[in-house]
């Protein structure tokens, strides 16, 4: 058809999506076409109609976002937690959303049975089995202490915890030691192996790390160890080689100095830390949950404050909506397995480490961690990519935690459910991936996003808030 | 012009650049403009077409990269340079080609100096430059000792060295005790500081050093450690942050181990070595020497073995070509200053830290170690295309030093004296910059490039030894 021909014939006329146009012309006698298209986004139009035009969200998301760059992180004692977060007996705290013992997946009811058994609580794990059943045992979520946990996040009253303190916000934060990789008690083992470790931990590297961190002149500055964390290759959630080192290296002369120990449990502790490249983990997470608590209960905000999993299900929580959780069941991740262990070995999503994500490195900042893609799947081009778009579903650049190869451009932060909605973005996380089987352990690590229905929930009550506002 | 008129007209000529072209065009007649364009590369016409054709090159060069790639790196022992290279009273070493007192440039001197008044040779400044001016002292390349040293390299017979051994070739390297930075003897600072600093190396950090390496089950693989500061945001040669601190934790439990020494010195040892980020340099320097001299005298290779700068002069070897120099003044770094110091108060390169580059890693890895652009200056890209450029003067891809950033391609090693001729491309350095005046220390750090002339001296001999083979 010419051009000429192209205005003097009636036209044929192709719809993209939106029905009101089609209609209207069709009610007019034109040849309409329709194609079935939509938005990548979801989310009801009316809920984001309301969101969009609450008057109050582009400042409390402001707010929200600039508390949690602004919050820093301190370490300022080891302590057990039952005098921390006084933890009482027959209570036991676990990651993610509230959950029972019939609704917890293999690797959270291991890590349960492992921590009545490092307790004393049960003789055997049957026993365990059987009060955990009976309902004997309260189980609580960590994020309602103040608290988080990597994987099944399971902490008992004699584990000792990091605490650390915000000097701007004056929040607390607290987290369990890491205990390294493979059979380990996050990762729903339990065996003998297990247990001996965590009396270690309990008897040798807990005491220690006390007196070391009580006997620094200052107090180690965790936010910018994790800042240079993102200079050198780590993105702070599953690579923590830097960071592990530069714990060690800032601990280890008060570590050497701490008296009436002898210099084989001193030599021992240096070496379980040297050999753990996941040791700041535990450091890494309270950082987060601290600024994130800092940014909690924003009215108008529609930043999430939490992302977290009991690998059964997956809860986020934002500013503006306080302690609510919106939950839905977890996806499991997809990457590289470790040893024989394959995609039908992997439990579904699970722990409180996704709160590194929700702060903006981890998954978020995985260009500064090209060599993530040998532990968690992908490629670096993936890794630049991923960490490009979550641009899109947040609310600032942090310019504390500047990632080199994009230019020194500061991480994406502040993750608002409306922008996750409009774009159809999800989260982009990387995780360890735990045995399904109660007992087994690691067998993995790769990449995981939350279930699109926890952000529908949660826009769903956003722009409730926002109609009654 | 149409295409049947470009081929029925008489052609109208444009040549670029290659007169035998466009004088045989011309001597038909034709009509000839020439541009007046030449490659940019450089080197004697007849030179390059020798080198190109000696039928012993592409083996020779396959051989001598094939041996950098294959060598290891074994910290085997710390012992004084007395001992260990049979360094004599009244002998100093020094980096970069021979020179004399006459010819040291300011921080050479300096380093010079406070080495006579470290062992007690001379009783003050004066006396000291009185005795190096008399020729009382004699002074040596580091390179003609097996041995390394960054910046001055002044190395004398108290110093305590690392001691490396390549297991496959069964070579040794040696290099001094990395010192920190600022006011340091390398740098061509002597004050009390540093003499103070140097004796405490000399009585406490040595001997306790020499017991930790040599009580370890398993000697540190440095090579690995080298591999893994790729992974973590160092090239190797002016960031070393992840390598010292890797070191640190490798040495550190055998550190603490060490018997009969207060723990004050322990924990001041470990205080030390956590304070320097430069530490692990003067390992990984030994871990390039042993590699490329590993690849020393094979016939026919136009590989360099050495690049090198003594504050004056610049110098390389090539494989082909033994342990003969090729020297020419030396560059002056262009990059960062560190607090009121500026461009004029550069001294010319300087240091044998160049055989990281020599090795692949440095300025060739750039790629690897973005956040150093604030240290040495430039962008980000320009790291990222200074590794790509340097692949084109280098004879092959190391697959132990894997570069994530560039989908883990190996480090470009292997700088071929033909390739740098053909292409004009010289090699890229990234430098501390010691001040012009001895006695002041580090004032910087930047990016320096050999002197082309260093490069046409080495055609010229390869060419020669071409043609007599």
């Amino acid at each position: 058809m010419t051009l000429g021909g192209l205005l003097s014939a009636p036209p044929a006329i192709v719809a993209a999506g939106v029905d009101v146009f089609s209609d209207a012309l069709r009610a007019q006698g034109a040849d309409v076409h329709d194609v079935d298209w939509r938005p990548p986004g979801f989310g009801d139009p009316a809920d984001l109609a309301a969101l969009a035009l609450d008057p109050r969200r582009n400042a409390a998301n402001r707010v929200a976002v600039e508390r949690i760059m602004a919050a820093g992180s301190q370490l300022v004692d080891v302590r057990p937690a039952r005098e921390v977060i006084g933890l009482e007996d027959r209570t036991l705290l676990h990651s993610g959303p509230p959950l029972t013992w019939e609704t917890a997946s293999g690797p959270m009811r291991g890590a349960l049975i492992g921590a009545c058994l490092f307790e004393g609580w049960a003789t055997d794990v049957e026993d365990a089995e059987r009060i955990l059943a009976a309902g004997e045992i309260t189980l609580d979520p960590c994020h309602h202490h103040r608290t988080v946990g990597p994987m099944a996040g399971v902490t008992s009253p004699s584990m000792w915890m990091w605490c650390l303190k915000d000097p701007v916000h004056g929040g607390q934060a607290f987290c369990n030691l890491n205990e390294g990789l493979g059979k380990v008690l996050r990762m729903g083992a339990f065996n003998d192996e297990v247990l001996t470790r965590l009396a270690w931990m309990r008897d040798v590297l807990g005491p220690i790390l006390q007196k070391a961190v009580r006997s620094m002149a200052d107090p180690l500055d965790v936010k910018s160890v994790l800042a240079q964390m993102l200079q050198m290759g780590d993105e702070g959630h599953n690579r923590n080689r830097a960071g592990s080192l530069m714990t060690l290296r800032e601990l280890s002369p008060s570590i050497v100095a701490v008296e009436g120990v002898p210099s084989s449990d001193i030599a021992e502790v240096l070496r379980f830390i040297g050999g753990n490249e996941h040791f700041f983990l535990n450091l890494g997470m309270p950082t987060a949950k601290l600024a994130l608590d800092a940014a909690r209960d924003v009215p108008g905000s529609s930043m999430l404050t939490v992302m977290s999993r009991n690998g059964t299900e997956f809860g986020i929580q934002t500013a503006g909506t306080g302690d609510r959780w919106f939950t839905a069941p977890a996806n499991t991740p997809v990457g590289l397995f470790l040893g024989d262990y394959g995609p039908d070995d992997a439990n579904p999503d699970i722990g409180d480490s996704a709160i590194m994500e929700t702060y903006g490195v981890g998954g978020f900042s995985m260009a500064a961690a090209p060599a993530i893609v040998r532990f968690v799947g992908g490629t670096v081009p993936d890794a630049l990519a991923t960490t490009e778009r979550m641009y899109q579903v947040t609310l600032a650049e942090n310019p504390a935690m500047a990632i080199p190869i994009m230019g020194f451009r500061g991480s994406p932060t502040g993750i608002d459910v409306l922008k996750v909605a409009r774009t159809g973005w999800l989260p982009q996380i990387n995780t360890g991936m735990a045995g399904r089987i109660a007992g087994t352990g690691q067998v993995g690590a790769g990449l995981v996003q939350p279930p699109q229905a926890c952000f529908e929930q949660a826009l769903t009550a956003l722009a409730e808030e926002a109609r009654t506002a």
